[in-house]
C-alpha cells in the first residue's frame, strides 16, 4: 500500500563552511519521500512547483519510484526557493532569502486514486494546508505530522485542531517547548501528548530523539558523526525513514515504532553527508541495514 | 581492595527556583565517595576541612563505610564555603560566593595505609595537587580523572601532564569542546584521548554520556527526570557510581565500563533529586538496580 507525502517542494541555495551550491533540489517532501523511498512505494507526493522546475530532478524522484501525479507544474511561475548559509557551528544557519513564488498559493489537490490512502505523512506546511489534505482523504488511518517554530508561533490554533487527528507528531526540542510552553522535555512531551497525538517523537540534532507513547519512553542516540557535510533536510530525512519503514510493515506496536525512529535516524545521518537530497539519492539496502545495526551497537550494554 | 577519593569538601548555600538550603554539604569529594560508598568500600577520602565542619556531617560519612583518616580539620579555621543560585532554567546558576578558606593552601596528604591504593579518583581540585597525590601513590593501577572550565582555562600545561598518566577523564561536553578546542564532541573526543586517557568520558547534562575507547563509541541515555530538584553534585556522582562500579569488579574491558557509564548515570540521577547529598545518602541496592534496569529498557530496541 502506498505512502501519500503532501509538504513544500523547493529550490535551494545552500552554503556552509566547507562549499556552497546552488539550484539544488528541497523542500520536506523531496526529503522525505526520497527517505521513505528505500522502504516502501510506490510513494505518492503532492505539491507544487513552476515551469523552472529541473526535468533531472523530476526523473530523479521518479527512478525511485516516487509518483508525481499529484504534482502541479505551474506554466510561467517559478518554483519556491530558498537560500540559506550555515555557521562555522553547524547548528546555526542564516537565512539569505525566501522567495515563496508558486509556492505563496498553494493548493493541495489530492488525485482521486491518493483519496483512499490510508497512511500519509505531512510535511512541515501552514496547519490549514495539513487540514486541507486531510478533509480531502477517505478515512486515513495512520497520520504523521510534522511542524515548526513559525507555524507554533503564527498558527498555534489552527495546529492544535491538526494535532487531534494525527497518530504520531514529530518537532525537535525547540519546537516541543514552544508548543508546550515547557522548558522540562518530559513535561512537555505530556502536555503535548494531551493535545491528541498517541505517540510523539522529539529530535534533538545531535543528541538523538525521544519516542514518546503507551505510558514509555524510548531514547535513540545520535550517530557519530565527524564530518556533518549539509543538515539541510535531516529533520525531514527522519520523518521519511520513520515513515517509509512504518508504512512498510504497518506494525504500530512501541517496539516497532522504536525500531522506525532508529530507521529514521539512520536516513537523517546519511542525509547530512553530502549536499541537498544526493546523500539520500543513491544508497543501498545494505547499507541502511549495516547503519541500523551500528547503530544498536552504539547503545547496547546489558 | 579499598579507593582513594581526593577532591574538595565544602559547606554549599544552594538555592533553586524551588527551595534553598544553607550549610549543606558539599564538594567533590563528598558526592563521589557517597555514590560509590553503594559499590564498594571502604572508601578512604583525602580533604580539609575546617574546626566549624558539622559533627553529623562526619557520622554520615563514616556510616557510609567512608574512612576519614584521610580527612585533615584544621583548628581555628573555617571550612571551604560556596554558595550559589540556580535559574528557572536549572543548566544556569550564579555563583554568589567562593570562599575558600582551607581548601586555598590545601595540601593533601596521603595517609600511609593509603599509598599503596591502586584505584584512585581526582576529583576536580588544581591539576598540580593532583599531581602531588599522584606523586604520593607506591604504583597505582587506575586512575579517574574530573576536572572543570576554570583549570583547563588557567592551568592547561599542567593538566596536559595530568592527563598523560589517567586512565579515565570524565568531563562534560563544554569541557571537551574547550580542551579539545574542537566543536564537533566526535573530534574532540579523539584529539583528548590523545593527550593520554584510555578511557574518555563525555557527560552531556539531560542528553545522557558518551563512553570513548578501544576505538568504539557508547551512548548512554539519560533518565527521563520531571522533576530536578537540585543539580548540585550530579556529575561528582556520576563519577562515583562510575569508579565505585568499576572498583568493585575491577573488569575494565569496554563491556563492562559500558555498565559503569550506566551505574554513574543512575548515581546521578538520585543525586538531583533531592538538596545537596540528600539524594545519595538513603539508598537500597534494590532502588539503584531497578533504575540500571530502567535505563536498559529505555533505549534498547532489536
Amino acid at each position: 500500500m502506498g505512502l501519500l507525502v503532501v509538504g513544500s517542494i523547493g529550490v535551494d541555495y545552500i552554503e556552509t563552511p566547507f562549499d556552497k551550491i546552488d539550484n539544488a533540489l528541497g523542500g520536506s517532501t523531496t526529503y522525505i519521500a526520497l527517505a521513505a523511498s528505500y522502504f516502501t512505494g510506490p510513494i505518492s507526493i503532492v505539491g507544487v512547483v513552476g515551469d523552472d522546475f529541473n526535468k533531472d530532478h523530476i526523473k530523479m524522484l521518479e527512478e525511485h519510484n516516487i509518483d508525481l501525479e499529484g504534482l502541479q507544474i505551474v506554466q510561467g511561475a517559478k518554483t519556491f526557493r530558498y537560500g540559506c548559509r550555515y555557521h562555522y557551528d553547524l547548528n546555526v544557519r542564516d537565512s539569505l532569502y525566501t522567495e515563496l513564488n508558486v509556492f505563496e498559493k498553494f493548493n493541495p489537490i489530492i488525485p482521486e486514486k491518493s483519496r483512499k490512502s490510508s497512511f500519509v505523512i505531512l510535511g512541515n506546511i501552514a496547519p490549514l494546508l495539513q487540514e486541507n489534505v486531510l478533509s480531502q482523504l477517505i478515512n486515513p488511518k495512520f497520520i504523521v505530522c510534522d511542524t515548526m517554530n513559525y507555524w507554533i508561533d503564527r498558527t498555534k490554533e489552527e495546529l492544535i485542531k491538526v494535532l487531534k487527528k494525527v497518530n504520531v507528531l514529530i518537532i525537535n526540542d525547540s519546537e516541543a517547548r514552544l508548543l508546550s510552553n515547557e522548558p522540562n522535555l518530559i513535561k512537555a512531551a505530556r502536555i503535548i501528548s494531551e493535545m491528541g497525538p498517541k505517540y510523539l517523537v522529539i529530535k534533538k540534532g545531535e543528541h538523538g530523539a525521544l519516542l514518546f507513547g503507551d505510558n514509555t519512553i524510548f531514547s535513540a542516540p545520535a550517530y557519530p558523526m565527524e564530518n556533518i557535510f549539509d543538515p539541510t533536510g535531516a529533520g525531514d530525512a527522519f520523518a521519511g525513514g520513520f515513515t517509509g519503514y512504518l508504512n512498510k510493515n504497518r506494525d504500530f506496536t512501541f517496539d516497532n515504532l522504536k525500531r522506525a525512529v532508529i530507521y529514521g535516524s539512520v536516513m537523517a545521518s546519511f542525509c547530512v553527508e553530502k549536499f541537498s537530497t544526493k546523500g539520500l539519492e543513491n544508497l543501498s539496502f545494505l547499507e541502511i541495514h549495516n547503519r541500523f545495526i551500528e547503530f544498536r551497537e552504539l547503545s547496547s550494554f546489558n
